[in-house]
């Protein structure tokens, strides 16, 4: 990024953010400034605009298929990340969720106990209880200082307690953790010691810091890598949730026998086109996007710093989401507090396990005005 | 239409459409003439287009939300049908299929008997069988001159049976049958008599021939309309399925007490924004699209009539999908023959129950020129 680019972050105004209709900026009244949902505030990628506009020129709006989609995702991870994937392994579905609902459906059975590092994102509570699965929370270690981390002797002793399956979520949302390959490797010796399959939630991957690599669980040298399942999308680190595409990455030993037929009935042809373009022509303003990040991480401390002395925050490894502690404000529920009275719009902790109490989450994917207005309106109602 | 205009049918070359990325495009190879999904071979409506483009401008990709399309939807329903729906009722959904399984959920229970009019629309199975619902069907009546019609003594027995729900395709796909309001007060008659839930499907509405006045099920002034559940969508008529949104209308009524909260996690935004202006402002583009249906239904009467005397097809009233009978030709499943030899995809009519076999659907929404090149390649290979 040369010091003259603007900041994708920085190219719309707050006026022409409120005439968005998505879920961010239409779910509370106009004079609350939405930092919830994890939707970002930038224009689309040129790649992805213009495949869009040449689909909406030719009415190219009927029912999706993969299409060179597999192959596009292939291309990435073997550049991004040196993880080959088998260009036949990719099966397009609506969104990561859908994937790892398909995921669970094909190596769990009903009443079977599914292990979550807690706390995560609140969808995989969700997708369990319907599924009939045993939700198994497995808190992270955490400490003031040091932040979160894995509890590998917790995680070992939810294993042994007869796991079938472990829904890692990597980058992990909402403490930003990313494992290394040491990390990884430590999970994948427990799940092959207690017969536990591990399906990866990686849609954030894209989104680490600059400075870090981002390491596929399935790219493990690893029987427990090659049975596992991948969820990845190009809709996080692109913006695009709601053209809905996704794909499940079934690792070469995994069960896909219990795959429905009709796998791809909830995707959708625009994200299809639109991810297919993020993954081929993407990365440049990809990059405009982390250094972004970068920045606004680095903000966010400093705001907090000065404005909300007792918050407790560390600036994430894996993505543009805030996990900040804000217990020493007395408050099981800040967000709701700071949507009422503060106008600011954040993810209640609680949404992600018992262990959020206290916490929330702030979407910094957004203009630096946006972020420093937030943080005043939060000083504002908590110094009050 | 004045006869100036040029039919939206018209617009774009062969050239052009094999450019697209949809399913009905991309699932064969390129020399066979795909007449097979409904898909519409037209461009997107003025209006669409103009929302669309603005949502691309502003990169408008982030979760959907039924925002204003509910309220679009109701203003459509009150001019084209003179029907009143309640503006909280409709909710949010991917597509139709998805608001027949939550209506099914809300009103039958596993193992129930659901009752289909077969032939019909090969995705109710599949929900059914998905759902371990009991799959009933129940024949249309068929005579080869006068065609396909609702046979009521067989779906009174059908009924008596111990029938929880009945799927109501109206108008009815792929027959074409539109219900008067005579015949869906018998419908309703029976279900009262028997303790049926109705779900209709009704995303073929906008489409019936100018001549005939789509009766909405649930407007009858009746207890069984009233409690009913109704899936429309613009998706068939504008084109849009890729970009999944459609709604759920349950009767006021009905019981929606087992919805699950996340109806709309499905759904995507460019179908709401689509959709939106479809209803609002896509009524000019639709009345050009049923003026074309028209003349595409007589073409091609005069095409079998001239080139395969021995099919029998009766011009549909109801949508752009042809029926035809083809077992003069002696072929169970004549779609499979006609697109090895023929290189042109159809459906086959195995797919809508064994009702269907020796029949093929044929897609009319499409330049003239297609219609005339798929009808003399089938003639090509059935005279040969």
């Amino acid at each position: 990024m040369t010091e003259t680019t603007v900041s994708p972050f920085e190219e719309l105004s707050l006026e022409s953010l409120r005439r968005r209709r998505s879920v961010k900026w239409r779910m509370y009244d106009p004079d609350v400034l939405p930092l919830w949902v994890a939707e970002m505030d930038t224009p689309l990628a040129p790649p992805i605009q213009s495949a869009l506009n040449d689909a909406v020129a030719l009415g190219d709006t009927g029912y999706a298929i993969e299409g060179d989609l597999p192959a596009a995702f292939v291309g990435f991870a073997a550049r991004r990340y040196g993880w080959t994937v088998d260009g036949e392994a990719p099966r397009l579905v609506a969104d990561v969720m859908t994937g790892v609902r398909i995921a669970l459906g094909a190596c769990t059975d009903v009443g079977d106990r599914v292990v979550i590092s807690t706390p995560v994102y609140p969808p995989f509570f969700e997708a369990l209880h319907a599924l009939d699965r045993v939700i198994v929370s497995s808190p992270l270690a955490y400490d003031v200082e040091a932040g979160h981390s894995l509890d590998l002797d917790r995680l070992e002793r939810d294993f042994a307690d007869g796991a079938s399956a472990y829904l890692l979520c990597h980058p992990h949302n909402p403490t930003g953790i990313v494992f290394d390959r040491a990390g990884l490797a430590a999970i994948a010796d427990l799940a092959e010691r207690y017969g536990v399959t591990v399906i990866a939630d990686e849609i954030h991957a894209p989104l680490t810091d600059p400075a870090i690599r981002h390491v596929p669980f399935a790219s493990l040298d690893h029987p427990v890598a090659a049975a596992s399942f991948t969820c990845v999308a190009a809709s996080k680190a692109w913006n695009l949730p709601g053209l809905k595409a996704a794909l499940l990455v079934p690792g070469s030993l995994a069960d896909t026998s219990a795959f429905p037929e009709e796998l791809w009935a909830g995707a959708g042809l625009f994200g299809v086109i639109a991810a297919e373009a993020a993954f081929r022509e993407g990365e440049e303003w990809l990059d405009l996007i982390r250094a972004g990040i970068v920045e606004r991480k680095r903000l966010l401390s400093e705001l907090l710093a000065d404005r909300l002395p007792d918050a407790r925050y560390r600036e994430p490894a894996g993505t543009y989401l805030a996990w900040i502690d804000m217990r020493a404000y007395g408050m099981d529920d800040p967000a709701t507090f700071l949507a009422e009275r503060g106008r600011v719009a954040l993810y209640s902790g609680t949404k992600f396990g018992s262990e959020g109490a206290g916490f929330v989450r702030l979407n910094l994917a957004t203009s630096k005005s946006i972020i420093i207005e937030a943080v005043d309106r939060m000083a504002a109602v908590l110094k009050s």
